[in-house]
Order: C-alpha cells, then structure tokens, then sequence
C-alpha cells in the first residue's frame, strides 16, 4: 500500500505529523505475524480473539433487537438506556455505590474507543502519561495522537532463579515510579487484570500508586478489561475502590472480553461525572455513538450473567485452557510466568535455539531476539505467539526480549493440539 | 451532569483545552429539542434517522453473522474482506476504475469515524478546513479536536422573491470561496447531497472547486453519504471523478443512510493509498476496527443491492416522503427549498409568529429567531424540527434564522399525520 503511494515520490497531501510518532505508521507486530505470512494450518495463539463464539443467550439478544425498529438506529452518544441501567445494576455493588445512569456511565465502541476518547478529553499538549511496561500495545499511539507524551515505566521480570514464577513477581520499582513523574504528568495507566503478563495487582501495589496519584493530583485509567478472568481464587481489585480514588479514576470495560464477542465493539466507561463528562464530549464527536444491536445483546449479558453464575463458569472454562498450555510448557521443561488473570501466558524463550542459517523475514531484521523465537515457533512447528519486546518502548525492549505471548482464548482441542506440537521445540532447547 | 461536576467548584482534574472550542461542551441542538423535552406525543420530524427498520434481507445476513464464530470477533481494522470486495463491486463502474481492496478501501464506524479519522491523519496545529455553511454540525468539533481550524463560506439562501426555490438555488460565490484560502488552507468539505439543504451540486460547481483544489493544493473530503438519496432524476456526480481529482479526494459513504440503519454504525472511505493508508493508521488506533456482524450485513446489502434494484426503489420511496411534507407546506402557504437529494427540507418560517407572552426555555436565550420557532412548533402543534442558525458560525447565524429543517426519513403515516397537524400553524402566520 505504501509502495504505491510512495509511487510519485511522495504524498500529494503531506500527512501529519502526529503519524510519525507513537510507531503509527510502522509495520506492527500484529502484520508481520499475520496468518497470511505463517504456515496455512499455524494455530493461533497470537491474537487475543477467541475462537469460539459468545453464549447463545446473548447472541439471542442481538437478534432480538435487529428485529426492532429502534435498535436498528442511533443510539445516545452516552449509550443506550437499556445498557446503561444494566451496568449500572452490575457494577454497583461491585463499586460500593449506585452508579448513576446519566453521569457515571459512558457505552463506548470497545474500551479502545473509550480510552482513546479520554485522552482526547483531557491531553493538553506535551502533558505526560505513564505506562508500565510491558503495555498493550494502543495505549502508545493514542496518547501521541492526542499531544500526549508516553513515559515508561517497567514491571521489573522474576529472576532467571525463579523457576516457578508468577504475574505477581513481576513488580514495580516505586522510587523509579516516583522519579518518572514530572510537573507534567497528567495521567497514569493501571492495567489489571494486566496483557502481557497476566499479573493481578494487589491491593498493596495498588495503594502505593494511588499514594502517588493524590500527591501529584493525577487522572488513574484503571484498565479493567479482564476483570472477570481470575483465576485461583485471586480477587480483583478496582482501582477507584481504594480510599479516595474514586474522583479522579476512570475504570475500563469491554463486552468483547466478558462475552466472547471481540467483534462487536462495545466497551464501557465508569467514573464521576467529572471525568465521564469530558469524555462524552470527546466520544460524542469521534464515533457520535456506539453500534446499537449490540448494545442490547451486551445489556441482556449483564442482566442475565449473576443468575447464570456466568462470569465463574466462563472464568473455570478459562483457568483449564490455561492449564492445558502450561502443561505442555512443563512437559517440554521451559519455564513461563504462570498468569493469575487475563488469557495470556509469557513463555521463556532464552533457552530456545535455532540453526545459524535459518531463514527470516527482513520485516524483523534488527529487532529482538524474541522476534526470531517466535518466527520460528510459527513457521517450524506451526504455533503462533507474539514477541513481547514489542510491547516495550525500545530503549527498554531488551527486558521483554526473553518472553513469548501465547493466548489460550481458545477451545480446549486446539490448545491441546498446540500443546503437542510444541514438544516439537524439544531438540532445539539448550541446556 | 456538568452540574453534578461543578458542584465541588472546579474540576479535579483539568479537561483538554481543545474541548473549550468547536462548542464541544455547550449544550447541542440534539439535546435541546430532545424528545424528553418535548410534549410526549410530539412527532419526531428534527433527528435524521428512520422510524423504520433497515430491510428484512438486509437484517438476515447479521443474524447469519452471529451464527458463525468468526464474525462476531475482531475484523482487520482496513474493514471485512467481504465487505471490502463488495464496496469494490458496487463503487469501481461509478468510479470508472478497479478499486483495490487493499489500498483504496477503509471501513469505518460509521461515516463519522472515518471523517474524524481523516482529520486526524492529515491536519497539523493550525491547519485551515473550510467548510461550506450551513454544515453538518459534526465537522467543526472534528476540525477543532484534532488542531484544525475551521474556515466558514456560506452557501447563499435564494432570495425571498424566489417563492419556488429549490436546492439548487442556494449558491456558492467563487470570489468569497477563493478569498476563504490561505497559504494555512490543508482541506476543503464538500457535501453532496447537502445536509440540511438538500443541494445536490452540479458539476460545474463542482468543477470551480476543483480548480480551487488544484491551485492550492487542497485535499478534498467529498461527504457523499446521501448519494442513494436523489430526487426528480438529477445525476449525483462523484468529485473524485472529475479529471484530475481523484489522486487529492477522500470519498464518504454510510451503510446507516443506504440501508435505513443508523444505529450500526458502518461506513466506508474511497480514495488513492496515498489519503487511505494515513487513514488507515489513525482509525487503527482511534477504533481498532468497527464491528463484524453489521460489515457482513452492509456487505450483504451491497452484493444484493443491484439485482433487487434496491436503491432506485428507495429512492422513490423517499421521494413520496418528501412529497407528502412539501403538500403540507403547500397547503400552508409557506415556502421551502425544493431538496433533490438527501431527506431534509428546509421550511421558511420568517412568516411564523408566536404570542409576545410565549414561554420559551432558557436554553435557548440568545439563539437565533428559528430555536423559537422550532420551540413554538414542537410545543404548540406536536412536530419537532431542528432551527437551522445551528449549521452556521456564530457570525453567520443570521444567514440561517429563516429555516428550520424537518427530516422526511418517516414512514408516510407519520408524514401524513405531521402534515395535518402543521396546518394548525396557520393561524400564526403574517402575511
Ligand atoms: C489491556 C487491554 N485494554 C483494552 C483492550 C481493548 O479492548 P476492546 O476490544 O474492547 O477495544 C484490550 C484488547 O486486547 C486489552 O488487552
Ligand atoms: C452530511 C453527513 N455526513 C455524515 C454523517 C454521519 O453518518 P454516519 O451515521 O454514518 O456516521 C451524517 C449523518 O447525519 C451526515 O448528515
């Protein structure tokens, strides 16, 4: 596509220059482990989309609503009542208050709308966001489009010691946190459950930012997007709960993840009308308002989910997937980070080698080490995961060069399947 | 809900200063003649979406879509392949050349999205826009949040001694357009067929701007999203098609108009790789991708759409709509712009009065004569309309103060039955 602009040398009408930050225009992870580069028959444990499809009782919903006349039109830039009045329903006790329908709610396209409406909302140019790495990939160009600047943070990796490491191993060095705030800080992200690493913070990680937000008055995305994937009894904690949070906390969803339904693009936002407020404004003028039928499908999937004790079953169903991948990694004798939320794994590559004179693709020429590892769990056994170096900002890639991203969003067969294929890895781990 | 956010004196957390332009948080038209406004059986003529639903074969290529795992999951954020190739079918014989799938397609969450993702892929800070007045109200907050600065040129209304004005009587003056350029100048807004008026520009109009767009290098972005809607068989011309325009012009379609389904919020965007993959990169992060069930039904619709002869058909249908309003002005006595595309009309209501002790709401003091009049009509006679001063700049408004625009998107009955009750403005009319 670039090829044939570039044709006559350049664009005929410049872009801005907001594309060239923020990796906006460079080739991502996500095209170069595309399946149309990697063998026909590679099982996907790359993307973070299921494949399988979300309840029929939701689904049933959507269908229901396309055969009305209103569901079929827009809908209030805040979202449709319907929705509105079933998160509100469940998520107030979950919050510890009744969530208001006008004024806390936000229905957003998918939580990257959402998040990408907040920092149009309150980005001044050049105001700074930390992120820890490492970080779901968006987070970087959206803030830079917005005027904002992206400052790093790392979850510092287990030791190489550690061989039954944990997400909760993966820790924040809080003198560091605190030294990467400046005068411009506006805005901290909180991931939790987090993508990559699967880690679920503790109350005590979390307090120790929330110290900070108060000391230097800044705005808290809390990226709750896999709150309902926990696993061994692990509790999740909202991070607008923590004594005095709730006022500058905006709290992140997604129906893609809670129902199976990555496709339909329907998120939501919680916080004081303060914050849901500007970024009303923002959403109303970037999307004007989010698709309709699927609105009503993720409605009647809240309204219905406590009585089908549906967010346990799903999140049991999630915890054997897992199961059955770290099995395989153990059969195979590679060590990983074991994930107590969200549906990623991290697998160790450091111990995986190659031939010398084995073929890459020039799109990952200079880039880390964990860009081959993957290429080549991809093209010679046939299992697709995603180098997490990518998720770091490059001065600091080298701490996520040792990781391979593997999703167990996926039905049973085929991650059993993976699991067997990727003994194949056997012969070419070194001591 | 501002009030709710003031209640403490201030915001705890600054918002963006860009949400202080573009009348981002001042209270819209939508809000102010919203129904819950309004008396409850007030017939809802202002908002332009159907009050029926999109058709039955349209609807079943959804509901096949949610039978299947893989749409309902993460679409490739250029848009469906499906739908993608059924754009390219439908739109290479009316542009006169292949259309490539890969580079000259975007799908978009609506077409709002993709004009909000053009303009944050091509505007630098200060970047003009120049828009023609009145304009859809979106364009400005759009041009605003991501730095532009809009640009007014007013279409200019017919003359009052013109009592069988039509659309195309609303002119364009060349001299004010080229002095509206500056060496900021980056874009220029076309809309055709026009909301609100209804114009459907003909190509010599087209042509004026196209030699502007040449001689200041401007990229073009033709708002066509009404391009199913002509009327009394006048010819919708493409600006792309004009000789040497398609290399600087992005083209803007909706499936909510072509299929009477606003609320599913697909668009799609026509244009050289050079305008679409900048595009491209910012619709990536703003949306990631715009939902998968309702691509596969626009894409359904587009296949379909010739051998049912859909869209003449349709275009018929609306035509007996508009028909049905403009006897009713007819009937009235009052005059209006004949529209030959899109399904607004514009009513004069410089002959309305009202009684001197008539209580209007706050919300509209200090707006133009038309926000009383759309009040007075919807309160006292029960059809809602929207005043058109809205559609124009602050130092313009006056141009806008003798119209308010009714949308003919309605089943007949309902057209019929606002008809009758207009009748009763009668009484209120000086000569
Ligand atoms: C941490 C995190 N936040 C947000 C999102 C975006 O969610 P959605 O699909 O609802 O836009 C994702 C999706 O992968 C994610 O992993
Ligand atoms: C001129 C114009 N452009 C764009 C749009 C937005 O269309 P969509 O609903 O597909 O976002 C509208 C909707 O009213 C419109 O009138």
């Amino acid at each position: 596509m670039a090829a044939a602009a570039q044709a006559n040398g350049k664009y005929l009408i410049p872009f801005s220059s907001r594309l060239k930050e923020g990796r906006a225009l460079a080739q991502d992870v996500w095209s170069i482990y595309n399946a149309a580069n990697l063998p026909a028959d590679c099982i996907n444990l790359g993307q973070g989309y299921m494949n399988f499809a979300p309840p029929q009782w939701v689904k049933d919903a959507a269908e229901e609503a396309l055969q009305t006349v209103a569901a079929n039109h827009y809908s209030h830039p805040k979202g449709r009542l319907r929705l509105r009045e079933a998160i509100s329903n469940f998520y107030s006790p979950a919050f510890g208050k009744n969530l208001d329908v006008e004024s806390e709610i936000l229905v957003t396209s998918g939580a990257n709308e959402g998040q990408y409406s907040v920092f149009t909302a309150f980005l001044e140019h050049g105001d700074e966001v930390i992120m820890f790495e490492p970080f779901f990939d968006q987070y970087l160009p959206s803030v830079t489009f917005n005027g904002g600047k992206p400052v790093y943070v790392p979850l510092h990796p287990p030791s190489k010691a550690n061989l039954k490491a944990t997400s909760n191993d993966w820790t924040i060095d809080y003198d560091e946190l605190r030294r990467a705030i400046t005068p411009r800080t506006k805005m901290i992200i909180v991931n939790t459950p987090h993508n990559p690493v699967g880690k679920v913070f503790s109350r005590k990680e979390l307090e120790e930012i929330a110290a900070l937000a108060t000391e230097f008055n800044l705005l808290v995305m809390s990226d709750e997007v896999y709150d309902c994937l926990v696993f061994d009894g692990k509790e999740h904690i909202r991070f607008a709960n923590l004594p005095g949070m709730w006022d500058r906390t905006v709290s992140v969803y997604s129906a893609g993840k809670a129902f199976a339904a990555t496709g339909w693009r329907v998120g939501w936002l919680i916080g004081p009308p303060a914050i849901i407020q500007p970024t009303l404004a923002a959403s109303t003028r970037i999307v004007f308002c989010s698709n309709s039928p699927l609105q009503e499908a993720a409605a009647a999937g809240l309204e219905q989910a406590r009585d089908r004790n549906f967010f346990e079953t799903q999140a049991k169903e999630y915890e054997e997937r897992r199961n059955v991948l770290l099995n395989a990694f153990d059969k195979l004798g590679l060590t990983y980070t074991l994930p107590e939320g969200s549906y990623f794994v991290l697998l160790d590559i450091s111990r995986l080698t190659w031939p010398d004179n084995y073929h890459f693709p020039s799109s990952i020429d200079g880039r880390g080490r964990d860009f081959k590892a993957c290429w080549f769990i991809a093209t010679e056994i046939g299992v697709s995961s995603i180098p997490v170096s990518e998720f770091y900002c490059e001065e600091h890639c080298h701490l996520g060069e040792s990781f391979a991203r593997f999703a167990f969003c996926k039905d049973l067969d085929t991650l059993r399947n993976a699991g067997e294929r990727l003994q194949g890895l056997k012969k070419y781990l070194k001591e």
